[in-house]
């Protein structure tokens, strides 16, 4: 996993644990990709300030993770519904039978939940 | 959902979160059903403390669902991946097809991992 994929997926699940503060430049420097110098200036701390809040917010995510199991979790949970759709496929892909668009539905909105 | 039930998932999913000593106390009361006089003599601390202690425990681990939301979302998908297991009751119970079974198997694994 890349850790840009990973960082992401962290701050999904246990980004509400962060102070506002922490998320507003977390957000900037991780999701929006701005530069230290541009974050720091608008937040009014030092690019070393920035940098080790992103560092300190990272340990603190992975270190949800690292109790609570719950990305590992849903990322096994959501391989599995995609398998459903492969299974489906694998039998006829153009398969239009009633039963197997509901199931696809069903695993769709899953995947939407996930 | 009746508050044992609830309990138990909030702390199963957030339980990790606790101190070693919140989670002891608070599996001997909710979990393990232990009255307070037992639990209180054993922990070396008063009726009273065990029960503050179980209620912010309760407290704090309904925290964290205020702001993760990740049991309400693994209820949702369970709830979906038991729907696709009553799609296929429905068109045929008794259907025995390598589809059927390998989708079944599937959504069996996904429920075990939830």
């Amino acid at each position: 996993m890349d850790d840009f994929f990973k960082q992401t997926l962290l701050y999904d699940f246990y980004g509400e644990l962060l102070t506002s503060h922490q998320k507003e430049i977390y957000e900037q420097s991780v999701l929006e990709d701005l530069s230290l110098g541009e974050i720091a200036q608008a937040a009014g701390i030092s690019r070393q300030g920035v940098h080790d809040l992103v560092k300190r917010c990272d340990r603190t995510l992975q270190g949800y993770e690292d109790k609570l199991h719950l990305v590992e979790k849903f990322l096994a949970v959501r391989e599995k519904v995609h398998r459903i759709g492969q299974v489906l496929d694998r039998y006829d892909p153009e398969d239009n039978s009633q039963l197997a668009r509901e199931i696809r539905e069903i695993a769709r909105e899953i995947i939407d939940e996930l």
